[in-house]
């Protein structure tokens, strides 16, 4: 769910979406993107949180750009962002990013707590 | 939904979470913080999506790192971090990066379309 990433520096790509009405389909193709991209060399993780009224927020994480730039490339890829743009998106916004700092916290598991 | 963001290069803080089971007042809260935020100087948007897993993924922009951090260190925001750590977050991670490229699509009203 939260991505362990390495330490900083490494390349994360924000890709922020709503949704057009045209469903059918977008399931499966995110799904496959999710496996594939696991597949490709440099990927880290991604994080991803879709709210009902259609709007997406997914952030992959990636060793350098190159490796980020590779996967835009990747055929089925190549194939999935041209069925968004045809029919599963209404808007897109991608940004890539160099993280440069990040901080990490979890709740201590119950027997560890003070209380 | 999608921030308007200007040429790059601008900050982005990416903040994913994991919700706890303690709810009461985390709208409040939450509302309370992108009202203040966006008075924030060097503030220039941001983006959220939740899943009702309790999942979310909350990127702000910046116009530069310094912003960022001014914003972490403001009272009423110090408080809501704390809330967060002792209520309403599992666990959570921020990620500081440097947005370096971006690319923004929309799709055109149907006057414009071709067919």
């Amino acid at each position: 769910v939260i991505s362990v990433t390495p330490e900083p520096p490494y390349t994360a790509v924000i890709f922020t979406s709503v949704r057009s009405t045209d469903t059918a389909g977008y399931d499966q193709t995110a799904a496959e993107m999710f496996a594939l991209v696991e597949t490709q060399p440099g990927y880290l993780g991604a994080e991803s949180a879709h709210t009902t009224d259609g709007v997406g927020i997914t952030v992959s994480y990636w060793v350098d750009e190159a490796s980020a730039r590779a996967w835009r490339s990747v055929l089925e890829h190549v194939a999935a962002q041209h069925a968004g743009i045809d029919r599963f998106y209404r808007a897109y916004r991608v940004r890539v990013a160099t993280v440069v700092r990040e901080h990490a916290w979890a709740k201590p598991p119950p027997d560890q707590q003070l209380t």
